[in-house]
C-alpha cells in the first residue's frame, strides 16, 4: 500500500496505531452487544468473526443478512482505517453485499481488505465464510478520506 | 403489481397474509433483540423503526452502517415478501447501501418498497430517514424468487 | 439543493453554466460514436436518450447492459454536475445498475437525479426506461467532489 | 465449479461449447462496434480487451465509465455463461462498478470470474487493468439462472 522506510522506530509506530485502533474498536459498546470479536488488525486487512447466538438468526433460521452486512463493514472499514496516514479518517460511502449461501451456526469470520487507498478516496472488499470456509458472502465499499478531527 | 380481483373474501386473504407476516416477524428474536419495529406492514411497502441505543452506535458516536444496512435490508425484504404470491418466498441475492447523513440519536425509520416482482426475481429500494426526515441512507436490493417450501 | 439568491444575473449564470456543460457533452466525439441525444440539462436533473441502432444489441438481440450503464452514468453524472458550484468537478467513484425490463428497439432514455451534493461527495440516481414508459433499468452513483482545475 | 467426468469425449463437448460461445460473441455487430476483442475463453475465466480509440474517451480525455462498465459486464457475463451448463442461460440482474484509476491510452483489459454458479443464481467478479497492469476497475454482478430456450 506504501513504501514502508525501514527503522524500529517507524515500526514502533505502526505497532502502537494498530494497538490504539484495537482498543478503540474493543472498548466500543456495539461491538459487546453485537457479538463481534477481533481476530487480527495489520495493515490494510483486519479479520472479525462473530459466534453464532439465537438472536442472530432472522425469522428463517438463518443469519441475518443486516449482520453480514455488519461484519463485512467493519472488516472493510477498519481495514482501510489501518492503512490510513494518522492524521487521516475515513466514512463509508458505500457499501455492497453479496450473499452466497446461508449459515445457521457456528462461527462466521469476515477478512476485510484496503485495495486502493488514495487521498480522498479509499475502496475495500470483504470475504465473510463460515466454520467450513465456505464463502457465505463478497462485500465492497467506498469511502471518503478525510483530515482526521482533532479530538481535545 | 399484480391483478386484484374485487370480493371481500380476496381482501381478507390478503389481509390475513399481512398479519401472518407481521407475526411472523415480531416473533422472531433477532427483532427483539435488534430493538426492530414494525411500524406498517402493506402491499408492496413496509415501515420498520429503530429507536437509537446508546448500543447501536459505532466508535465514532454515530449508528453504525451495519445497523442502517439491517433496517434497509428488513424493511425491503418484507416489502418484497409482502407483494409476492402465497406460494412463493424470497432470498437475498444483493443489497447495496449509499450512507447520506449522519444520525446519533432519536427514532431511525427506514421504508422498503417492492419496485418489480417477476416470477424468478425482484428488486426493492428503500429509504432511511432520521426524526427530522432527513435522508440518511438509500439502499437497493435484489431478490431471487423461488417456490415456498411448505412447513409441516 | 442549494439557496438560489434571486435576481436575473444569477439566473443568467447558471442558464449559461447549463449551455457550457450542453455543449461540452454535445461536442464530444465519444457522445456522436455512441448516439447519445442530450434530451435536457437542469440544475440537478438531466435527461439523455438513445435511438437503438443493431449494433447497439447484444448477441441475444437486446439493448447490450454496458449501453444501460453507459446511458445512466452520463444522465446521473451531468445531473451532478450541474448541480455543483462553478470550481467544482467531480469523478464516478462507483455505479450500480439493476437491470429489470429488456429492450429491442425505439429510443431508450435515462433521466439522472442528483439526491445529494456535498464538498466532498455526491450521490444520485437515474431510471432508464424505454419508450413504453416501462422501467428498463434503475441506477446510483457515487461521485467524488473536487477543486475544477483550471484549464489554460 | 462442477464435477467434471474424465475422459476425451467430455474435454471435447466443453471445448466445442467454448468455440461456440467464442463464435456467437465474435460474430456480433456490437462487439465489432465497440471495439471488444475476446481474448481468452476457459471455463468460468473470460478476458476481454478493448484498444482504445479517441471515440472511446469522456469529454475529459479519459475512458468513459459506460465503457468501462461495457467490458467488465462482457467479461463477467461470458466468465458465467461459459461455466453454466449447456442447457442454461443466464440474465444479469445487476452490475456493480468501482472506478479506481483514469486511463486515457493503450489496451484496456478486463478478467471476468465466475465466483459461484447455483441453479437459480450465478455471481461473478472482474478486474479491469491498463497496459501497465494498474486496476482501473473492480466490478461484480449477479446473474439469474434460466432453462436455455431452444432456438429452432
Amino acid at each position: 500500500m506504501s513504501d514502508s522506510p525501514s527503522g524500529s522506530s517507524h515500526e514502533e509506530d505502526v505497532a502502537a496505531a494498530l494497538a490504539r485502533l484495537r482498543h478503540h474498536v474493543e472498548s466500543s459498546e456495539f461491538h459487546a452487544w453485537a457479538g463481534l470479536e477481533l481476530v487480527s488488525v495489520d495493515v490494510g486487512e483486519v479479520e472479525v468473526a462473530l459466534p453464532l447466538k439465537p438472536h442472530h438468526l432472522n425469522p428463517g433460521g438463518i443469519l441475518h443478512g443486516g449482520l453480514i452486512a455488519t461484519l463485512a463493514d467493519t472488516a472493510i472499514g477498519l481495514a482501510v482505517r489501518s492503512a490510513l496516514p494518522a492524521d487521516r479518517t475515513h466514512v463509508t460511502a458505500q457499501l455492497d453485499v453479496h450473499f452466497l449461501e446461508r449459515v445457521d451456526h457456528g462461527t462466521v469470520r469476515a477478512i476485510g481488505r484496503a485495495v486502493r487507498v488514495g487521498g480522498k478516496m479509499a475502496y475495500g472488499e470483504g470475504d465473510v465464510r463460515d466454520e467450513d470456509g465456505r464463502l457465505v458472502a463478497r462485500a465492497s465499499g467506498t469511502f471518503i478520506v478525510l483530515p482526521e478531527r482533532r479530538r481535545p
